[in-house]
């Protein structure tokens, strides 16, 4: 605990930091790509036991390991770090959030939901391994999301860096049954699934920001916000901290998902590794759609702007934080 | 803690108790009956709070109050009694086990998996409320499950008799989460998804003995085993008595599903609420269907005496118990 970032540093006496102009103390692409092999490497072996019947876990893994970008668990290392922990501590507890996000994007694929035959550069789960089996590999990482936060017993063989049974006795069960209770209320109805639904609802009803904002906080923006907190609890982190990185999250999970929006429209489909402009075919309330790019951009930027402000009294421990959210209007993918 | 349950105890000293011949001291159908509207009125509590958007919610709802007979809850109920508990105190959790079950009924009812029009005598949910919102309604009951398990802040407001919140605060943190740990290996790839899958992988294979215990064990097995081990650890039961209750679980369990294949076969559609000899139009592995009505019959008392014969060490708290397991090969819906 209370170990800062060595990992990445540059020199930052050269360097001075302001809430409105942040100059980089870490490289971000590099913090973001270690990071992700720390969750791929834990996630690789937590799915190495076999597991009946095969192809159950065949599915599973096909999607847990089709170039997610671990966003979650990232915010959630950075969160814990910005409150004086060191990220590699919890990892089967972030670990989970992948396997949320994961479930979501299986279900989400469906013919009878968003109908999507290709993510992230490959076939989707539905078209690899029938419509019954996703469902089924869906409902698995869900449930097994709540295995890794509730369960150690699984994790006393070998693990990345030998760390995690130590760390499962320092974190106090009651600050484990608050992620839990958390976690669960922002990924179901009140949360992401709530968010989902509604999303499916109003697929050809008329623009409306008041549901535009209802979607966008819960079908993404509640996860990542969770995934912050997350970080801020296993931490144990003061009230007033907890607060200014709910704000954080809240923030970035908008402007995450306008940069979505956006690039729905920009991008281009190989670098995407998904079909761009299926948003608009579809009919999906977007925020392009509803205020334009121009007016969308804007309201990403000012929403970072706001995220790196709320971080204010934070130390040096929160860089990645604070790069994290300038890099979600910075990406292309 | 230590109370018997009064409601609806016969007076004993009229009768013996054996292991062989067990002499009902309570009225079975009363003391299920009374149970099941406990845990109905929990429900309906729980769910009474408007929750966006609504056709998720009555997605939710219409399945969750579909008739269910509440089986793994009240066996929940009845082994924290067994194990010197008051029965009621502990509703949040083994109303959980409700919404797992309900959310697995959902799933499995798809086109998809088993493509069923009919459950309880109702219309399934896709055929209500259309596939999409099924897949979400099924996933939000899980997740919900999990926010039952670890939160009590929803709690607060009046429910049932009023004694759950004292009751969180008297089961420690480290029980829940052994609880919530043990439910979602039950529930996901290593228990009840794993046998839905090897289940629809094994449509039109040939029988095998091992595939199908496999199935039922997994399938139907592990969420009711869980549930009378869920009972057991909330109320701090030792070793020797878990062990004794996760016998009679894995008994009772596959006792439940061998008469589940009879009844699909001798029931009728009016009383079962479902079409019957539909295990055999789809070529589903059953034990009946292996073995003979009869030997699967004979097979299911053996299990059922094996399971009131585990009991033996356990007092007159056990009787429901006891009950219950006889009460499975005499049902006929």
């Amino acid at each position: 605990m209370g170990v800062e970032p060595a990992m990445n540093r540059r020199d930052s006496t050269e360097q001075n930091s302001g809430q409105r102009q942040i100059v980089s103390r870490i490289d971000i692409k590099t913090y973001l790509r270690d990071k992700r092999d720390l969750i791929d490497s834990f996630l690789r072996s937590h799915f190495s036991m076999p597991l009946a019947p095969a192809t159950l876990n065949d599915a599973m893994v096909y999607s847990l390991f089709a170039g997610g970008k671990r966003l979650r668990p990232i915010l959630a290392l950075a969160s814990y770090e910005a409150c004086g922990g060191d990220g590699t501590e919890i990892l089967p507890y972030v670990a989970s959030l992948e396997l949320i996000h994961t479930y979501s994007l299986v279900h989400d694929d469906l013919p009878a939901m968003d109908d999507d035959d290709l993510r992230r550069g490959k076939p989707t789960n539905h078209k690899v391994f029938g419509e019954g089996m996703a469902i089924l590999a869906g409902d698995a990482l869900l449930t097994e999301a709540f295995s890794l936060l509730s369960d150690s017993s699984r994790l006393s063989s070998p693990s990345p860096r030998g760390v995690l049974d130590e760390t499962r006795s320092r974190i106090p069960p009651s600050a484990v049954l608050k992620v839990i209770g958390e976690v669960s209320m922002a990924a179901g109805a009140h949360g992401m699934v709530g968010g989902q639904a509604e999303d499916l609802l109003s697929e050809d009803a008329a623009p409306e920001s008041e549901k535009l904002s209802f979607i966008h906080s819960h079908k993404t923006g509640a996860l990542i916000t969770v995934s912050v907190r997350m970080g801020a609890i296993l931490a144990r982190a003061g009230k007033k901290n907890l607060r200014a990185l709910t704000r954080y999250g809240e923030n970035i999970g908008l402007a995450f998902q306008i940069i979505d929006d956006i690039l729905d429209i920009q991008g281009n489909t190989g670098e995407l590794g998904k079909t761009t402009g299926s948003d608009e075919k579809k009919k999906k309330m977007t925020y392009p759609g509803l205020y334009g790019i121009d007016r969308s951009a804007k309201k990403a930027e000012e929403l970072v702007e706001e995220a790196v402000g709320v971080l204010q009294s934070f130390r040096e421990s929160a860089d990645p934080l604070r790069e994290i959210a300038l890099y979600i209007t910075k990406r292309r993918t």
